[in-house]
C-alpha cells in the first residue's frame, strides 16, 4: 500500500513534510512524496534520507481560494488526488489547505454513492476513549438527509478504528426527542428509522468530552464551533495550571514532582495525536491535517492513513451508505 | 433594592435555597424568599435563621413542562414575577426551571421594546477575563435580526459589568467576512451596520477562552451545545489532571505541594462563580442558575443579581435596543 503525501501542504511545508513522511516510513510507511521535485530533493539530503518523489510543479498556498484547484492541475494536491483516482496510490494525506484538499477530492474523485455532500470527521478525546464528530466544518449549512448519511459513514469510521458497536448521537441541546432546533428535530425520526439500535437519540455539548457516544452528528457550523472551541478551551485550561504550578518555589516542586503525570493529560488533548482527519464520502481515502502541523502530527497522519486504509475505510463507507437505501 | 428568590426553584430546593439567601443576607443583600411558607420557616428555623418570605402555594417540578406555568398563577415563580412586575422587588433569581422562568417572566414582565426574542447570557472564563455569549439557549432557531438584538443586549450587560469599550464578536468557522452558515452571513453586514466600531468581526469557537472579542453572539443551539461542551470539557479536563496527580507516590506529593495553585483553577472554571445568567429582553431584571446549584452558588447568583440592578442593567438594556432604531 503505498500513501501519497502533499507534501507541499502546509504553514510549515516542505520542511515538516518530508520530516514526518521519513519518520513514517522508518515504521514501514511507503509514502510517495509529491510536490516539487528539487526542493524535496533539498529537504531529503538535509535529513540524509531518501524517499520517492512524484514531481507537481505547482502548488496552492494557505491563503489561496479552494476554487483554484480546479484551474490548476499541476499543482501537487492535485496530482495527488490523480495518483488515487489512478489506482497508484491506496491514500492521500495533506496537512494543507481544508478547503482546496476538499474541493481536488470532490473534483477528481467524485462522491460515494448515495452521499450528497461529504464531510470532514473530527475527533475530540473523552472520558470513554475518542469521540468522533462530523461534520467538522465541510458544510455549514445542513439538511437532514446530509446528518442521516454522516452517521452512516461515521459508524464505518468507527468501525474501521476498531471500536466494536458504536452508536450515533445527534448533537442538540436536550436529551429528549423533541428538543432541538429545526435541523434536529427532522433529523431525529430519519436516523431512527435508518439506524434502529445504532442509533443513541440525542446527546448534549457534555456528552462528546464523556463519551456517550462514539460517534455524534451535527451540521459543519456546529461541529467547527465546536472542534474550535475544544481546542481552544484544552489549550487555555493548561496554560492556567502551568502558570498555577509555576507560582510559588512550593507549585513549581510539585510541579515539578508531578511533570510526567501532567505531560501524559497534554498529550491525551494534543491534536497532533490524531494527525489527520478523514475526508468522508469520496470516492477515495483522503485525510486533512492542521495546517499547523509538525513533523510528528504528518507521521501520525500517514500512520492513521494507514492503519485505516488496511481496515477497508472505503469499503466500509460504501457499504454503509448502501445500507441506508435498503 | 429587594430581590426575589424563587426558593423552590433548582434540583435541591428549598434547602440550597434559602441556605444561599441566608449567606447573601449576611453581606446585605435584601432578599424575600418567595414559596411555601411552612416548608421555608422549617429551613430557616434549621439555619437559625429569619428571613422575609412571600407565601406561594404552588411550584413547578424541573420535570414539568414549562408552558404550564401559564395555568399555575400560583407557582412561586409565577408569584415571584408578579412581584416585580408590581415593582415590590427590583429582580428574580431561579435557580430552577429555565424554561419555566423564561416562560413566566415573557408572560407576566412582556419584551422590552425592539426585542423580537428574549435571550439568556452564559459566560465563559477567558484568558482575558470572561467572554459573554449570547443566546445560551433560549431560542434554537435565530433570525439575523435577532442576533443584531442580542449583541445590543450583550453590549449593555458587558457594559453593566464594568467592561470598559467591549466588542461583539459574531461566531462563525473563519475570521473573514463571508466564512459561516447562512445565518452568520446574513447578520454579518446587519451587525456592522448597527455597531460599527463595536463590531469586532467573525470570531471563531477558539476564541472563546482566548477572549477575542468581550461579547459573543450566536443562535441559542450553537451557543448551548458551547456551553454544556465547555462545562464538560472542564469537568473532564480536571478530573484527569486530578488522576494524573495521583497516579504515583511522587505525582502526589506534588499534587500535596501544589493543591492551593491548583484549587484557583478549577474555581475559576466553576460555574458555581457566576451564579446565575440573565435572561435579557424581558422588562424585568431576571437571573436563572443552574439546577445544580449549591448555596455558595444561590448566594452568588443573589450578588450578581443586586450589583448588575445597581449598574442599571435595565435601562441600559432599553437604550441599547432604542439605539438600534435611530
Amino acid at each position: 500500500m503505498r500513501i501519497a503525501l502533499d507534501a507541499m501542504g502546509g504553514d510549515r511545508a516542505p520542511g515538516v513534510t518530508v520530516q514526518g513522511a521519513f519518520l513514517a516510513a522508518k515504521e514501514g510507511v511507503e509514502v510517495l512524496l509529491v510536490g516539487e521535485e528539487a526542493r524535496l530533493r533539498a529537504e531529503l539530503a538535509r535529513l540524509g534520507a531518501s524517499l520517492p518523489i512524484h514531481h507537481a510543479p505547482d502548488w496552492i498556498p494557505m491563503e489561496e481560494h479552494a476554487t483554484e484547484v480546479r484551474k490548476r492541475r499541476e499543482s501537487s494536491i492535485m496530482v495527488a488526488m490523480d495518483l488515487l483516482k489512478r489506482g497508484e496510490v491506496q491514500a492521500v494525506v495533506s496537512m494543507g489547505h481544508t478547503g482546496a484538499t476538499m474541493a481536488a477530492a470532490l473534483f477528481t474523485l467524485g462522491r460515494v454513492k448515495g452521499v450528497e455532500r461529504p464531510a470532514l470527521l473530527v475527533e475530540f478525546p473523552s472520558q470513554r476513549g475518542r469521540t468522533f464528530l462530523l461534520d467538522g466544518g465541510a458544510n455549514a449549512d445542513c439538511r437532514p438527509s446530509f446528518l442521516v448519511q454522516f452517521a452512516a459513514m461515521g459508524l464505518a469510521y468507527a468501525e474501521a478504528s476498531g471500536l466494536k458497536d458504536p452508536k450515533v448521537g445527534l448533537l442538540s441541546i436536550g436529551e429528549e426527542e423533541g428538543k432541538g432546533n429545526a435541523l434536529v428535530l427532522e433529523t431525529y425520526p430519519l436516523l431512527k428509522d435508518a439506524l434502529g439500535e445504532r442509533f443513541f437519540g440525542n446527546v448534549e455539548g457534555r456528552d462528546i468530552f464523556l463519551g456517550t457516544a462514539e460517534v455524534v452528528v451535527t451540521d459543519g457550523f456546529t461541529g467547527n464551533v465546536a472542534l474550535k472551541l475544544a481546542e481552544g478551551e484544552a489549550k487555555v485550561l493548561l496554560g492556567w495550571i502551568k502558570e498555577a504550578l509555576t507560582s510559588s518555589p512550593l507549585a513549581r516542586l510539585g510541579a515539578l514532582l508531578a511533570r510526567g503525570a501532567l505531560r501524559k493529560v497534554r498529550d491525551r488533548v494534543d491534536p497532533a495525536q490524531y494527525g489527520a482527519m478523514p475526508l468522508l464520502g469520496v470516492e477515495g481515502a483522503v485525510f486533512i491535517g492542521h495546517g499547523s502541523a509538525d513533523a510528528l502530527a504528518v507521521k501520525n497522519a500517514l500512520l492513521r492513513a494507514r492503519s485505516l486504509v488496511a481496515a477497508g475505510l472505503l469499503d466500509r463507507v460504501r457499504a454503509g451508505l448502501s445500507a441506508l437505501h435498503v
